[in-house]
């Protein structure tokens, strides 16, 4: 077999079969010739940028290129992407030539860039037009030398990283993992009717399943109450090292696929014409722009807006424009070997070093930067407004807005009778959403019925605009099957200064296991960086857990996103197991309240008993666990039983009112772990437990038994480096159970009542073995057997 | 507000804006009438699988309804999803129809179903055509026991669960997480140019990512070398409490997405008439496996084809078709209220009782089944061939192909060289994929280059059929940028008896967490089900891990997969962390040749030393621990030193040196680690250590460091239970890093040299402590400082 003949540039997408009539879907519209000053002003931004871009890629000095390049002024090590870097200089002029060009009305224009890896790109554009400035005066200022502190620390440790995070200015959104940046410029639309975002998707992200479902995002924007996105899908043609599937979409392809979706496409296409790509772009944009101003202004009158057909844009050109076109014979633009360093031998090889120089002198930075400024060219592509550059909006990096409280003892249950988590969480939601109607939403993978939270539906809606039952009603909630829209909605909700909850099956929130630590590194750096304001916590309450799914079986059995949370930053993990409804209440309130974490609640939609007060509750969910008397002897125990989780806790209730009478000289204490954060010695997290603390609840040296939620890997990781481990048993989840009973589900997995009391007895020293004790020290007989 | 008016009946998609000229794509074919006779046996296997599906999911006596029903026939507990079944059994039907029409032909038809909570229809159907009984002939015969067997244990204890699992028959998919199907139907037509797969994709399941990205996985299929998909798009406009999305879409718009996506579109909708749908659909799936027939042929004749139109069946029918109209005033048939349980008190209402009653009247099964067995009018719907049953195929159970085994010694490299884990893979993997050209394959996210597994490509190709490069060379690798496809395509390939790898950076694994612990719940029950036989492992390869992302940054760091594969089952989860190159290929040659195991191999895809001689590094990968003697003294040790990981490991190799030069009183032992399995104790997994070989290891009494590269927290829990962890300590990866230098990413971790020294000294002592030493005892110096 012969090798592969490797594509080395883009050729075209080879035509479909569709028929020609498919060419009709394609967006009409009139173009108006750009004036020559303004080509200019694009052109000149264009150029500078995508010099700067380049130079923060190569070069350690000589970063204007006022002398010959050498060797020497080569970085040691080449890091960083050109590929997709002039497609995103690109489409931030054109994104700066629209606010100029609506600089009277209120746009505000936010840029989520999903090709995260292009930033020499966007910090390029960012410091043009003065937005590193702003927030790093003192390192990136509009001078020579903050030019030459931006080219010169890229990519090198205490420089800008290599991908988009939270210290870009404008950002919001995380330029790792792939995939998401769709579903996060829909959320940050979302109740921010003023808002309009561009979307910029690359064609290798477009090729994920999250992508590809959230082109149907679209579906759940309500034109009066939210802003609009424009998507921009950057098609270059190549990933890493082959063509993308968009890449070898014809036309037709692209037409059908995107009016499937419910878009109007326009398709900008003119090769490496810069002139022209500028010309069709920019009629382009404000044909987007005048689309989504003619949906929004049909809705806001009142008209009924059914299926609007939101524009989107295909924006074809070169990958790696305008850089080298060829080495040694090999296409480098038009092709995958400018998606990372198109000349990675420059600081070694006399050719790749000329080819370097030749490159880089072909944008005539003397021309675009003088006196280390930009010159006035450049300037007159940017917005006049310093708060409506795309670096600069306030809606990236302050815009937090707290929740009105609902104080949550208003639907706290009687002590004593059985209630389900999520019933009662619904009505403190319900009472939330009447107090923020605007700042709170709650996005599901359709199961908020199924989860028993259908109170929440008790004065909102669905906000489902395809269809007539559930269009322009202002609904709070969003339920859609795909668990990774959900996750992008919150993201960019949140991110833009409002709060969200996602309430999901617990077996299937690990589908969103590496975008929400993505997220969370995210968060991590935001929270360093000092001119971001503080934001609301992400919020996932998983339900329908594997020890209720009895009905659904083994496939529905997965408590992994626990260990996910677990992984994270210790500032950032909050990982609670209330035992019963009035702590699910608290636990919840405080969630929805707190600040920047990843917070975790995990409940039971089935009815379990309430076992404390709300004034209880209240104390023992701020303590994180505590002693349950009901269940427990008085002073010093011969073991302790230890519930984390609602199911396993009341398998621990019921042993030990099974010990108390089978066994009745051993005295047991019950210990029940809301916040397992608790639990790892005091430097692992800042919720830990004193080591006296912790002795006070688990004792010094008896035996412990940890009846847990999840698995008992993590748990037993988790109290790694507690006193005297070897008294530690830990039980959980393994992997066991079918379609059978609930309390089936408890014995195959060896978290029953059964299994406590035996360990009890063994670890006690036997059944016969009785020992004096005072005759007072008896406990109550637990209420719930 | 007033409370929603949810919607309670599918009232058929709002019109789109899209012209009629959309309405041009959809396939034109000749619809031949259905002779009498086929349709009477169409509807009789429909009418009878219909029945038994709603009774599997109320009866518990009288499956027959031979008598009037009365509350005690009724189960206790109403489990089953009866919405999505008699769109299953209508598909079940026809592909049993296009069997019968084909059954001189060589077609091979496999069902992968992707609503698996379907279940209650598919087993009635299998039930029906005696693949139930082919597998389970003492409990599902084709007689009245069975019958009632199959009724009355359905979704209870010890009989077939509630969604479709490895105990079904002819399934290859786990019926439980959604957006799978499709990826895996792809999966298993590779290679496999006889078969065709009817892919049956929900319209729940279709709103997932996975899902949506799923459909361009036709561009992945050469018509010569391997088989067919027909995707069937099931809309039946409702999830568990909401419209789909596909629901809400109209014709224009779904003959454009899917023509988009590449496919001819056919549309079968005729409301709740069975025969008109009945007569459509037959000519539909005549035409559907027409068209594949048509592309083969062309193909296999040696003729290019390009973008062939591959065909896909939109199927609308009404859910809960035939069930109750409605109750208590609220719709029934054709909404979301018929998703799981239509009547849910029908033990205890009256009311429901009579609905139910006239519901399972209706299909008069007395006509249908006598004797306990099915009359002539189904038996002519069934194929000839057993065979070629849906429930009997053998592809589906024990198609496994063992591979031909090529020696990895072969691809050794020197000791004491530099070598590259991933580079020394690739030329194994050439080597085996010249050895097996039709039953190993490569799935992987675009990063086969980036991750220096280029060898492999030495011999074989990309294979992208929208690719003109790519198209038609039988080419061993697909690279695309959706890691949930790599995982569908490596399930279904596996499942269907071949064998797959997918390699990947070590952070974006995670994206498939979910599904691979879906797989792997799959596996579990393959390999206690007795008629099913043996499979290849599934087989991951991480590279391009965190301790290597010092070009990327923080997003490209996240080693959590290894938490994935450790909470599975023991008896599946395999980690390995081979030190070096030689080890590297043991372990994956070791990997590619096991069973039923989920391998995980981390490797660097950097040039790193080589301690292991390949005989060396074969005993030291079969033992899954031994000392490194060149960098450990003789005898007992006054401290352990533990390396897990390539950059972790090559760390304690260094301070293993330091410690020699600095602290020359100090004996150090270094343990390194490949199998993460032999840590725990040995109750926990069989590769566990015995407490005696792991104290010859890691000593009785000594301090131990282990420098580990995942997260501290799950290596700490597997070494939960060891005697006296207190003299354990755990460094892991711990979430810091960005851009920066290698050396730095182990230092910001806590993992580096430095560290280790330092631990080292404090654990023993400090610096200045000196002890009386035979002076014989000195180590060897490491080579590799």
């Amino acid at each position: 077999m012969p090798a592969q003949e490797i594509p080395v540039a883009n050729p075209g997408a080879l035509p479909s079969h569709l028929p020609d009539e498919v060419l009709q879907l394609a967006a009409k519209f009139e173009k108006k010739p750009l004036p020559q000053n303004v080509q200019t002003s694009l052109r000149s931004f264009q150029r500078a940028a995508c010099y700067i871009a380049a130079a923060m890629i190569f070069l350690r000095d000589n970063v204007l290129l006022d002398r010959p390049l050498e060797p020497s002024h080569i970085k040691p090590r080449l890091l960083g992407h050109w590929g997709t870097c002039p497609g995103l200089v690109l489409i931030h002029s054109h994104l700066n030539l629209l606010l100029r060009n609506h600089s009277s009305s209120d746009l505000e224009l936010l840029q989520v860039i999903g090709p995260g890896h292009g930033a020499p790109g966007a910090l390029a554009a960012l410091w043009l037009e003065g937005s590193l400035s702003r927030f790093y005066p003192d390192e990136y200022p509009v001078s020579a030398n903050g030019l030459f502190n931006l080219v010169t620390r890229f990519s090198v440790p205490g420089g800008f990283p290599s991908h988009i995070n939270a210290e870009t200015p404008g950002a919001i959104h995380e330029g790792g993992e792939l995939g998401y940046a769709l579903a996060v410029a829909y959320g940050a639309v979302m109740d921010r009717p003023e808002l309009v975002v561009a979307c910029v998707v690359g064609d290798g992200e477009a090729e994920t399943g999250p992508t590809a479902t959230a082109w149907h995002a679209n579906k759940y924007i309500d034109p009066r109450e939210s802003g609009a996105v424009i998507p921009i899908l950057h098609v270059n043609g190549f990933k890493i090292s082959e063509r993308t599937v968009f890449g070898c979409m014809d036309d037709k392809e692209l037409l059908a696929l995107f009016s499937g979706y419910g878009y109007q496409v326009a398709i900008v296409d003119h090769g490496d014409d810069w002139e022209a790509v500028n010309e069709e772009l920019a009629a382009t944009m404000e044909w987007a722009l005048g689309e989504v101003r003619e949906i929004q202004g049909r809705a806001r009158r009142g008209e009924a807006v059914v299926k609007p057909r939101w524009p989107m844009v295909v924006l074809r050109t070169p990958k790696g424009w305008g850089g080298p076109k060829e080495l040694d014979g090999k296409k480098i633009e038009g092709s995958f070997h400018s998606h990372q360093v198109p000349l990675p031998k420059a600081g070694g090889d006399e050719t790749q070093l000329r080819v370097l120089g030749e490159w880089l002198g072909s944008y005539k930075i003397g021309e675009l930067i003088q006196d280390g400024k930009p010159v006035q060219a450049i300037l007159d592509n940017l917005p006049q407004d310093d708060g409506k550059k795309l670096g600069q909006l306030k809606a990236t990096y302050d815009a937090h807005i707290p929740l009105k409280q609902v104080g949550w003892e208003e639907f706290a249950v009687e002590k004593g009778t059985e209630q389900s988590c999520m019933k009662v969480a619904g009505k403190l939601l319900d009472s939330m959403f009447q107090a923020n109607p605007k700042t709170l939403r709650l996005f599901s993978p359709d199961e908020l019925e199924s989860n028993k939270l259908d109170a929440i539906l008790d004065h909102t809606q669905r906000n489902f605009q395809w269809d007539e039952y559930s269009r322009n009603n202002g609904g709070r909630v969003i339920e859609t099957l795909s668990e990774h829209d959900c996750q992008g909605f919150m993201q960019g909700y949140t991110l833009t200064g409002r709060t969200a909850l996602f309430p999901s099956y617990e077996s299937f929130l690990g589908i969103v296991h590496t975008m929400m630590v993505q997220y969370s590194k995210f968060i991590k750096i935001a929270n360093e960086v000092p001119w971001r304001g503080e934001l609301a916590s992400i919020n996932y309450i998983e339900t329908s857990t594997w020890a209720r799914q009895e009905h659904n079986g083994f496939s529905h059995q997965n408590p992994s996103f626990i260990g996910a949370v677990l992984n994270l930053k210790a500032d950032m993990a909050r990982v609670y197991l209330p035992p019963d409804a009035n702590c699910f209440l608290s636990a919840l309130h405080h969630c929805l309240l707190s600040k920047s974490h990843t917070n975790l609640l995990i409940g039971s939609k089935q009815p379990t008993p309430v076992y404390l007060s709300p004034a209880d509750a209240g104390v023992h969910c701020a303590a994180g666990a505590s002693i349950f008397p009901f269940a427990s002897c008085s002073g010093e125990p011969d073991v302790v039983i230890v519930g984390l989780g609602v199911e396993t806790t009341l398998e621990t209730v019921h042993a030990a009112a099974l010990l108390r009478r089978l066994c009745p000289s051993l005295h047991v204490r019950l210990v029940n772990v809301v916040d397992l954060m608790i639990l790892p010695v005091e430097s692992r997290h800042p919720h830990a437990l004193s080591e006296e603390r912790f002795e006070q609840l688990f004792t010094r040296d008896r035996p412990v038994l940890f009846n847990y939620h999840g698995y008992a890997t993590e748990l037993q990781g988790l109290l790694f480096g507690r006193g005297r481990m070897e008294r530690f048993t830990v039980r959980g989840y393994k992997e066991e159970g079918s379609t059978t009973t609930p309390f089936d589900m408890m014995l195959v997995n060896g978290v029953s009542r059964f299994d406590v009391v035996r360990w009890a007895v063994e670890a006690f020293g036997g059944w016969g073995r009785g020992r004096r004790r005072d005759p007072d020290d008896i406990y109550e007989m637990p209420k719930f057997e």
